[in-house]
């Protein structure tokens, strides 16, 4: 699993960084959350390709985080693209996806799936579940949680003892069917170890440090926040409804989560440092994403 | 005067090249010539403000030239702009802007006026004059001449000879208005040396090569044209309504251009250096551009 950070600024480009936009390739697809303007060079220069990408979750309707989606959606169409696209995001969504029809003349032939969400269970597969929480920005924003669903190890010498023979039926029961042998029936429970947690990952989108993130955070492994500003302008934070990297440090502090990713930086950070460095005053495992920044998860 | 290349690629972009937009930095303001995706970016590199943006002339309704303009409209609404922002283009602009208008929240504090073109002179202003033409491509596409209006040299050695006090009166002379000396009305004429030609820039959009094209580039000192294909598919640039190398160093020929500037080159060029070579077997002062080239013109 990577997770890669492919826009870290915040309202306006730097030289160094992109509007916001992050990548989770897992489960065979690469899973967008946000997409700022340039998304999808952005993606090229790390050799992702947008043909790969089956969900897009947008946090909020503000430009940085939806201005790449006219340019990634008309990209798949020039490439041939045939199977759907959903794209998740606030009530309005579905009024920028019409809009974004009418931007000039390209061919697609594609359906895009438009769900205008409300909190709650989005996605849940044999692989992950999508949930989000409607947290706090001047505008409505959703943020998501992904959370992998993981095997229960397979106990190999245990099936052996039921005379199970190594082949498809060890698979079978590993995806939870039961099998029968020699008359007898073998339930996966059987052969399968305790319960795995598996990865969970939370993205804050726009928002003040709020108790519905930080219990859609609850014990995540790595929980990326914004942190629009340092811990030196926390009125202005208050203000434009962000957060400071401290508050950021908070949040993450009170989830219990196991490291703290600071994204979506003002233009006014020339270095990312003084971020970190404030924000692990309170929460030791935090670090600041760079554009482009690849973080393996396991 | 300043041409500079804020991205160079063609339908989608590549590591190295960003999609279609040139700024030419002139006449105390930038003028910008297609807006592709990240362009807002791109000039963030060079330090270029989008607030000295006053107008942006649309070569054709491609997404790869349109859509870094919600970006750069809303970083201008983002930036407190108040002055009003022209945008050219082909017909259908119009419904391009209003559908902008719905992408996502944001606060615009400024008038954009929007000019749906069908040729011929569109800006008449004392320091210069674009004009367009209708060229051929897939949809519609305009091609853009901006010229320089040069004033004819201020001869200072007649004007003393004539009585004239060096001061105010001279400036009023260079800018075309009459003065009276002893009684006697020096006419500006009386002052001033031949017409001078001012520079002349054509940039061609997305087009086959073609006569009005040719037209609209006669004795330019720099043509800027598409160079989707090299010389080896000329099939595949007749097909897509594009043009190669060769054909664009024949326009560059036709139109006794002073320089041609390769531009919209597809990812599938690596290395340009065979396009400028390609190009220069016809027309010897070729070049290809790159992105962030800036091209001093005098």
């Amino acid at each position: 699993m990577e997770l890669i950070f492919l826009g870290t600024s915040s309202a306006v480009p730097s030289k160094y960084r992109n509007h916001s936009a992050i990548a989770l390739k897992a489960f065979g697809e690469i899973i967008l959350f946000d997409c700022g303007e340039g998304t999808q060079r952005q993606m090229v220069q790390l050799k992702l390709s947008p043909m790969k990408v089956n969900n897009i979750f947008i946090t909020h309707l503000h430009g940085d985080h939806i201005l790449g989606i006219p340019g990634i959606i008309q990209s798949m169409g020039f490439r041939g693209r045939k199977e759907k696209l959903n794209i998740y995001g606030p009530p309005g969504i579905a009024m920028v996806i019409d809009s974004i029809m009418n931007l000039g003349y390209f061919t697609l032939n594609f359906n895009i799936e438009v769900h205008e969400i409300d909190g709650g269970i989005l996605i849940d597969e044999k692989e992950y579940a999508i949930e989000c929480a409607k947290t706090e920005h001047s505008i409505p924003n959703f943020s998501y949680s992904i959370i992998e669903k993981k095997k229960p190890r397979f106990l190999r010498k245990k099936a052996l003892e039921l005379g199970i023979e190594p082949g498809p039926d060890f698979g079978k029961l590993h995806a939870g069917t039961s099998v029968e042998v020699n008359g007898k029936i073998i339930k996966p429970e059987d052969v399968l170890g305790e319960p795995r947690k598996g990865i969970k990952i939370v993205y804050s989108g726009d928002t003040r440090p709020c108790d519905a993130l930080i219990d859609l955070a609850m014990d995540a492994d790595i929980l990326i926040h914004e942190s629009t500003f340092q811990a030196d302008s926390p009125d202005k934070a208050e203000e434009t409804c962000h957060s400071t990297a401290q508050e950021a440090a908070n949040v993450a502090l009170q989830a219990r989560a196991k490291k703290l990713i600071l994204t979506h930086i003002s233009t006014r950070y020339k270095k990312s440092k003084i971020l970190e460095k404030s924000a692990k005053e309170i929460f030791k495992n935090s670090m600041v994403a760079e554009d482009l920044m690849v973080v393996k998860v396991k």
